[in-house]
């Protein structure tokens, strides 16, 4: 059985690769940590690894082991792809030097998904050199656009290729409720993502000459955004909660009897002055089961050191929305594309462009896939596992299930101050060492 | 007296110069910039000329002339900095290498302000070439910190030194009302330029897990423009418009005489849809005698290619004031302060910091420094000079009146098209020379 340090090694290694999707400089980076992938499971004896390319996209990395007849087969998925590591000064280390304080990991990529990723690759590897054997059939499909809507990975499940063919997946890539409760995600919000253009003038002005009579393009962003949400966080699109299905009854109480303290949450999790957002939901139903539309970022005229009296001719805001259950991506994105028309101020113009988009989905927890998966994290961690949804989205879920007709197992083992997205990213090794245990020891669950 | 062609190569050698006074990276040029002012003004026999230098600004060029004897005294003003030449990819011919097309010539600064100050220094070169001698006395006082709020040249004017003495100033740096029609400034906005900061949490967060709970600054900054300005261009910080002056019933009655043809100025100067701003003020009152409040740029969150779901933790846009008659810039940016921190929005934390600002200024035209100016443009230009105002701000021609008690003359040869502060900036050579005679008539009649 390899050893913590090895393991640890082995993550380091991962997590050098600076495999950012979204930036064409590092289309090698990515394609790196993908060979990387297929090299830890050749090196696990599972057959068949390879790259899967498409024209323009970052290759997907599979690999089978099919050996146990009559037993279920899982379909394991994972990403190596990670989001851009700017604003690099907020770093504490360089986000591709993995570099360990305390009990955690700090890199880039360290708990979304690299680390998690991991968990599925050494929990076969633990079992294949111990038995030779894996106790279930597996299917890896380990995808490098995650970070960037996934369309290579969209377009081979549609496309329901036999050698997917699986019973269940299995998801390394959500989070704990809190540190030590064993967590299975249930729900995941859809997404929209995309550019907000406003144009004014041909040109860039003199705001001096010109300040009370031109159009002013950022000035239109911030009153096109206004428009679309108003103070309390209530999204004002027409038409766009129309048709959303609130959680149960019975899901409302689960989630009412968690270990959520708000103060707590504001104080260790935001770090900000006060929540925002719809005051009369909850702050969990507010991330899990609402809707919300945010702006990413967003630029536009001089942005340097000092002064520089310009009206830009241009502004470029990128810009999404979280969906949640019944909410369909298509037709949010046109109605956000009409709103954004009809709110935009005379002498401008708006369009908004959705980069990448994926469903919401909430998954059925009828099946012995969740009920084992539960079993094995509660004996690993000790404790009872919870049903809980994620605000985030992994838009694969709902394709599965579309597609393939299988049930995702979202088996997390992030924390909630792991920093995702943002400087600082890190991953709990206890979490990394015990969620391949718990991963081991659903295959044997299963496979029994 | 010189040709044409080496007053031309004169000023390509000027507009070579990358005198960018906003970014320190061009300190070096800046100074450059300076040596070539101070080296022409020696070259026409003018005495004394020297860099006034203080720490941590760029220089000032002195130099003077005071050979007649119980004739008026000149401050001759220009400046020799320019605005940054961003976006670069927007202009036909680099910005640092004059390109001549048509009667115009292309460069950064061409009209703003080196090719105006060269008619300042070519007059004079023209008549101490001629005659060895000025028909009147003059110093020179051209700066480098006009595009970043001149302080160098304020705390020397408000220390009033004996050197300064001066009977009016004059300065090269308004534009024409039109092509042809010589045109003197009589009043200019002032301004408070600054930057809005905006905090939310005190670290980026993923927009999934908690987009619905968390602050988003960019939003926040959305909310506060909106709040300090209607979409009409009425701006609503309270008690921001209680003293404003308004032109005299003469000004308004000459301003409407003025050939001014709104949709040729929509068309060709601004390029947009439709103007903005306040409906019940003409567009020459809004852009000359009502103040404006526009946002020059702004940065936060991810601007990069492609997608990064992050809510960032901070966002900034550059802000701007323009004032006019009345209004006091520190009274101003105190109100804007206060609007600020009561429109931001519950969770973010917002505040404006000023990095510079001027006083609006009215000049008294009933002098004979206003008079023998008009007098002078009408020959050289075969046509009435019109008085104006401009929307710009020029904060030294205020301090000229407050500290020196003299009057500023703005005699202006840039035209409405020359694209000041943005690409393709350019100045029509026409102007140049018909600038240089109507300098030297000037200088004359104010002699005789």
């Amino acid at each position: 059985m390899r050893s913590t340090d090895q393991i640890l090694e082995t993550l380091c290694d991962f997590l050098k690769i600076p495999s950012v999707s979204t930036d064409p400089v590092h289309t090698g980076d990515v394609r790196s940590a993908a060979e990387f992938v297929r090299a830890h499971l050749a090196g696990s004896g599972i057959a068949g690894t390879r790259l899967i390319e498409a024209e323009g996209h970052h290759p997907l990395v599979y690999g089978e082991w099919l050996g146990a007849e009559g037993k279920p087969t899982l379909l394991l998925y994972g990403h190596y792809d990670v989001q851009p590591p700017d604003p690099l000064d907020e770093w504490t280390t360089p986000p591709f030097e993995p570099a360990i304080r305390g009990e955690n990991i700090y890199a880039r990529g360290a708990c979304d998904d690299k680390g998690q990723t991991l968990i599925l690759l050494e929990a076969v590897r633990r079992l294949m050199d111990r038995d030779g054997r894996l106790p279930v059939n597996v299917r890896f499909l380990i995808e490098g656009e995650e970070e960037v809507g996934g369309e290579h990975i969209t377009s081979l499940v549609e496309s329901k290729p036999d050698f997917l063919k699986s019973d269940a997946a299995v998801i390394c890539d959500t989070e704990m409720f809190a540190a030590g409760m064993p967590t299975l995600c249930v729900g995941l919000r859809g997404i929209v993502y995309g550019e907000l253009t406003v144009t004014g003038a041909d040109h860039d002005l003199h705001s001096g000459v010109y300040g009370g009579a031109a159009p002013n393009p950022i000035m239109a962003i911030a009153e096109i955004l206004t428009s679309l949400k108003d103070r309390d966080g209530h999204i004002l699109i027409p038409g766009f909660c129309d048709h959303i299905l609130p959680p149960t009854e019975a899901e409302l109480q689960a989630w009412r009897s968690l270990p959520f303290d708000e103060k707590e949450y504001l104080a260790k999790e935001i770090g900000a002055s006060s929540l925002t957002g719809e005051p009369e939901f909850s702050v969990i139903e507010r991330t899990w089961a609402r809707p919300t539309l945010e702006v990413h970022g967003i630029r536009g005229g001089f942005i340097g050191e000092g002064a520089k009296t310009v009206i830009p001719a241009r502004a470029v805001a990128k810009l999404s929305m979280r969906l949640v259950a019944n909410q369909d991506p298509a037709a949010c994105t046109r109605l956000l594309q009409a709103a954004v028309v009809e709110a935009c101020p005379k002498g401008c113009s708006a369009e908004y462009r959705a980069i990448h988009s994926g469903a919401p989905s909430i998954v059925n927890t009828d099946n012995e896939f969740i009920a084992k998966s539960a079993e094995a994290m509660s004996e690993v961690f000790g404790r009872k596992t919870v049903f809980i949804r994620s605000g985030g989205s992994i838009p694969i879920t709902g394709l599965f299930d579309l597609h393939l007709g299988i049930p995702s197992v979202m088996m997390g083992f992030g924390l909630p101050d792991d920093n995702l997205h943002a400087p600082n990213e890190k991953f709990h090794l206890p979490n990394l060492y015990k969620g391949i245990d718990a991963m081991v020891r659903y295959f044997e669950l299963l496979g029994a």
